[in-house]
């Protein structure tokens, strides 16, 4: 039996503004960071691998501080307990901190005090799926359907998903499970890349980029949009000419409008492009009558969030009212694998397919994951979906994100991909970027 | 022209879970906390009152150093910039903490960071209103409808609320601001009582505290429910033989439930009292759609909720979705005075009354402003109002709330009324608590 010995925090920033990598209607100058988290055991195996639990949340600059107070204040539930029990019931381990009643006050179950409880979780799958030897989505592909209906907690959503339809669904897809993780090893996981499609970027810089992306085997793209109408269309059709008729082209508005001025941007640019992916996060996150209202306006173009999404609740009600046709989940918004399991149980029940959101520091590499188990063992197509991809900051990481022909390659590395090169950890703590 | 040299941040927490005040189904040990704030500037006038701006969150235990670091990562907003300015726009303050794009990514609009810059805001109301030498309600009270309107951000807003729509109602109140004003120095505002109902009190306390408030002069008492129904049904049995027919008796069950259970439990209820004034906090205070099933089976038994609705695009969709009754504003939950402005006039819009939650740390004395501001300048009624009372902690208050018989007595001390007292500071800061 073995004990956490440890759960340090560190405060990883990277100058990301400098570049205008990352701009875009509603964050113009972000600084891609990482409130990072590694928890450790007394256990002699454990320590003899340097094997640990890592896990982050992804901030864009002021206020990585604040997260990282609040994954300390989670520390007490850990030090000292017992290794083995906990990662034997991850469900358990939800329960110990998302119903800790004082904690909870912070939220509910929302914004910073929900988000770092969700990497501490992720932490806790990444040592699960190590001392396993898996990578998490496999190790998540072969847990039974009861395994991992015991992982999510089914509080508030009832109404719309009950346990045992959880395991129905879960039930339903077993049989081809082996089939599935042997050709999403083969092929890997589509791709689209939002890279050319920053608002900080010149028109040359777009044509440039979307042209690369065609030629690096994407079918999809995304531009952001919502800063000026005319510079909107223009890029658009740029981005058209460059990529052609056959890749498709997503927009990203990042909660820039209001209601009525989302469905009358948007009809504008549908009109200049009437074969637009998705409108992606036309208004606030928390707006479930107001996406759903922009969905009926807009249809047949579909509506995309999620990125935003602050848990399960959220993601239900979006579900129930028709308000999206994609769900972007998100690694580090919510409470961790568990609460997006819970996404993507009710994303099947609902049949709507899920497109998560990437890209800033590491959230390729954890989120893929996610995709991967939805695809072996959940919805078991990959059919119009894609992970997105960003091609930044991967190096920074142990076992970064393989992308190759347009596809997500599986990774075969134990863990959860949330591991980060220590000397990167070093070399961007806040104190060394302040200075 | 002053400038802001302060923003000092306290870790007050008080030993509550000792008697179980405050103990509901969901927050069994309660520690009423507040991560307070005081906000000083150079003006010499300023210091020699020893005047600044005071504001606090309020948290109930666990967690509340982390609202500490999200008041201070706030603290570069304001240092160094001048008062004048900002106290005479606090809309461009607003803007100036919600609009800050990366600590907006730690909600966005929701949570820790939220609810600090809600304490930053009301500190700086507090300030203004005791320059101007008046209670904030009154401030508020005599402001223009124009000024009162661009304090508020209608982003997301505007399919439900324009600012000619807020301007409007507004200016339709005018016209009896005095008598309103005059009125309301006179009798004071409704008040309802919680006193009697924590879960943590045997039947013995309940019905002593339940008659002792009708003395009082209380025409309602609250009754927390959703730990064990036989006992809910006993204690509400006891409660209404206690306070005899006249005497309205609301639940409230702190968001204990599903969707489905909210309605079965809460039918058997009806069944053995059908004068229950209003549920409150069936579930999960995310879920519009949720409380909108639960508000259509109960009908025509009121739903209540409000003191975790994390911002106005929430209270937004509550109304439009007919999924509430009863708005419970909270005065520390949102970003501030200028939020709540927002809330209140969204309820005028639609026509929804408004009953503040209260009771924790400072809750009273924070919001009885709110509804004495929608009384005299918004709503003009307080028919079937009432803000809620809980005998607590008042006494750590430089003006405590002072309720006479089942009113709140309007405060006229300048200010908002969350300027505790220094010793109290002293006494209850964490390092203390925990020794």
């Amino acid at each position: 039996m073995s004990r956490f010995v440890s759960v340090e925090t560190s405060d990883v920033r990277f100058p990301t503004s400098l570049m205008l990598d990352g701009s875009d209607a509603m964050n113009p100058d972000p600084d891609y960071s990482a409130a990072y988290v590694v928890i450790r055991t007394d256990d002699p195996r454990d320590e003899a691998r340097d094997l640990a639990g890592h896990g982050f949340v992804f901030t864009i600059g002021r206020g990585n501080d604040v997260q990282c107070a609040a994954l300390d204040a989670l520390r007490d539930h850990l030090l000292g307990r017992e290794v083995e029990p906990l990662l034997a019931d991850l469900g358990a381990a939800w329960r110990l901190l998302v119903h800790d009643s004082q904690l909870r006050w912070l939220g509910p179950e929302k914004g910073v005090i929900h988000m770092a409880i969700g990497a501490v979780l992720n932490a806790l799958w990444d040592l699960k799926a190590k001392r396993a030897g898996l990578p998490l989505w496999q190790l998540l592909a072969r847990m039974s359907p009861r395994e991992i209906v015991d992982c999510v907690d089914f509080r508030y959503l009832s109404d719309a998903l009950t346990p045992d339809e959880a395991l129905e669904l879960l039930e339903a897809a077993a049989p081809g499970r082996a089939e599935r993780e042997a050709a999403l090893l083969r092929t890997g996981y589509p791709a689209y890349t939002t890279t050319p499609g920053w608002l900080g970027y010149d028109d040359a810089k777009l044509v440039r980029l979307a042209k690369e992306a065609v030629a690096d085997g994407f079918s999809q793209i995304k531009l952001k949009v919502g800063g000026d109408l005319a510079d909107d269309k223009r890029r658009l059709r740029l981005a058209r000419e460059a990529v052609g008729p056959d890749i498709a082209i997503a927009v990203d508005a990042n909660q820039r409008w209001d209601v009525p001025a989302a469905i009358a941007w948007m009809r504008e640019l549908a009109a200049v492009d009437p074969a637009i992916a998705w409108i992606e996060e036309p208004t606030s996150p928390d707006d479930v009558l107001g996406h759903a209202a922009i969905a009926r306006a807009l249809d047949p173009l579909p509506v995309a969030t999620g990125e935003h999404m602050m848990n399960r609740v959220m993601a239900k009600q979006f579900l129930q009212a028709d308000a999206l046709q994609v769900l972007q989940i998100d690694a580090t918004r919510v409470a961790g694998v568990n609460e997006n399991l819970a996404m993507l149980l009710l994303a099947a029940k609902f049949g709507v397919r899920v497109c998560p959101h990437a890209g800033g520091v590491g959230l390729c590499e954890a989120v893929q994951h996610l995709s991967m188990f939805d695809y072996v063992a959940l919805s078991g197509t990959t059919d119009r979906r894609a992970i997105e991809y960003v091609d930044h900051l991967h190096e920074h990481f142990v076992t970064p994100t393989v992308v190759r022909d347009g596809h997500y390659v599986a990774p075969i590395a134990p863990g959860a991909g949330t591991q980060m090169l220590p000397e990167s950890v070093v070399a961007y703590t806040v104190a060394r970027i302040e200075a």
